[in-house]
């Protein structure tokens, strides 16, 4: 099960311009030397339990078989929180149970669940403000280096912690979510898939949010005018709202939490068609 | 061709809050688990073609023979501009023909430019906002397996989209051109090169910038006091005006733009001796 | 002497948005590709030597043995001082000699301190702007290649320059310090460690700073409230005060610089009993 070069992420809403990141990194080129450290992102916003569980859905199906993606997103630290190995999706994560793996987890079945107890495996002396360096991160390096998941603790039933988060709510010919993430572009990220969306050929939706109605969803930004606001399906499978070569964002001044609906137009022929994915 | 350590270089505009590069470092090393991948920068300002240029014009001869590199700032995705694979300088490139390129290839000859379009080396599905990590990403971690470029597509004429970016103007005793960026110390840093300062001695010229007349270009920044105004060609060969311990920019109120004119002083010995290069 | 997989860490203050710290790695992996190169942080604040100084304290500890730290916090690049290589706590270092090295120092022994002279280990043309890249970077490289530390210069005496920073003072019952650094997390982190604390149970010691007085000192975020302000030892093995999911710094309005006061509280029994380390 030892990877000639097993990729190791690290997820965390640590910044970098501390030095736990390079830490974390010290101590897993410690254990194993061969890993490829990859950071997925380090700009969670402080203890966003919700923004981590997204990151996660993000790249759970970017990397290779048997990647080990560490989740540092833990307000909870030396709390009785329990810290979690997943195997789910052929992937691989080392994460407190507080919900981060829940969206993740809603999509993919997961396989086994222990909870790290075998202190053993852990550097020492263990902090209690830091078990990303010293449990998280240790653990992840062993487990790469061949360790099956059960050495690390004790299998427990997979359920894990889920999330606050309102579901979106689907009635007859509409849908109803919220905006869960504005990126670097300034697009606005919904939590509606496209599994969420009215039953309808794309063009004849209309997605709503405060005072603004669009008519249509896109396959891709250039099909839009420079300036113009669509809406379209992004490349992580969820309903955005954007504005071609600008920020949505600013335009509509929304972010976190804005409601978005999205409707079959009053004058759409009835139809099953839809669009083939993008 | 294929290297035991490939170096895979990425330069965005995405930033390293979102999971948009770290997708892409996910699908090349599931494709090239050998890849050592760098990030030159993802603080590309948001499709700013002309900051992804100089960026490229800057690395190209810091990084190993066969280093390819990947540089996504694509306003146009999902339209029709090409994305072709560049072999130049003894390096490799995945960019959009937008212009991104078009620096390093004014003072670098290009061996081959390739096309891509053979559609069985990219990632599917294929989506239509993200050819950073469906197209690019797959296409250099397979060139970095031993394909040969032409295997991503057809050979076309060694001939790139150009910047809009006006060249520097000489006439006679004097050099005019602006600032093209301003980095992270506050140092305005022009689009003038070595090549482009009159002919004289480095101390007898004069280097204006709205309002601001500063005497004599020097070598580095321990030549000034502390506090004081300089000009100096800077590590990457381009003219830039610095404070020595604090920020030009603020210090003058200038930004990317503003006009840098370079002349012989007039109670300057005509003389041909140049400072040797530093 | 020569690591398999040889470990150079990179911490500069030249952020991410610009190519400087690419260039360094393009130099190392040209050198030696079989470097695993990590970023420490490249959020010093600009020629901030006090923070850098910090920074190498932080993760001496934390990497495999013989990893080679470059440190490159330069304000007085081209100028006179010196560049050094120390090998120190099992773990090498090149860094100019400015007190950069000095914290970990004092807590280190140096085995040898070499002064950079032999610039055939150096890239040429060697700029006078850039010495992380055309010295401290492939010297690091060639040292994890193998090389002696002699090789790249002459043996100095194992003293260094250090900081301008004014220590803790201890006067009986209490001790006097500041706070050196602001965390993401908006901890104010001081430069008292555990060996300065009066000599009494943590429990009745009494931390105070301009104005706030705080009860005990905690070992980890989770014993208080959520909101609550508590002093704890942090996982750098320093006092700092923080807010449990909350930022120290915004909520009493202080910065670096401040200053921290740690006494024995009036009430408190006598005793010798300290905490166990956590």
């Amino acid at each position: 099960m030892a990877m000639t070069r097993p990729v190791i992420t690290l997820t965390t809403d640590f910044g970098l311009i501390d030095t736990y990141v390079a830490q974390m990194k010290g101590v897993i080129l410690g254990i194993n030397p061969s890993a490829t450290v990859v950071d997925v992102t380090h700009g969670i916003p402080p203890q966003s339990i919700l923004r981590g569980a997204m990151v996660v859905g993000e790249i759970v199906e970017a990397f290779p078989a048997d990647t080990i993606h560490v989740v540092v997103v833990d307000p909870g630290v030396g709390g009785p929180r329990r810290i979690v190995a997943v195997e789910m999706a052929g992937q691989r994560f080392v994460a407190p149970d507080n919900g981060v793996l829940s969206l993740a987890a809603s999509r993919h079945p997961m396989t086994r669940v222990v909870e790290l107890t075998r202190e053993d495996f852990w550097r020492t002396p263990t902090s209690r403000t830091f078990h990303g360096r010293d449990i998280m991160a240790p653990v992840a390096a062993r487990w790469s280096l061949g360790h099956d998941v059960s050495d690390f603790g004790e299998i427990r039933a997979p359920r894990l912690a889920s999330l606050p988060e309102k579901p979106p709510r689907q009635e007859g010919r509409e849908t109803t979510g919220t905006v869960r993430w504005v990126d670097a572009f300034g697009n606005l990220i919904t939590n509606l898939g496209r599994e969420h969306l009215p039953d309808a050929s794309w063009s004849d939706l209309i997605v709503e949010t405060e005072g603004t109605r669009i008519a249509g969803i896109h396959h891709y930004y250039g099909e839009a005018a420079q300036g113009d606001l669509l809406a379209l399906v992004g490349s992580s499978g969820l309903l955005e709202i954007a504005v071609a070569n600008g920020s949505a964002s600013e335009r509509l001044g929304l972010g976190v939490g804005a409601p978005v609906r999205v409707a079959i137009a009053d004058d759409a022929t009835a139809t099953n068609e839809t669009m083939p994915p993008d």
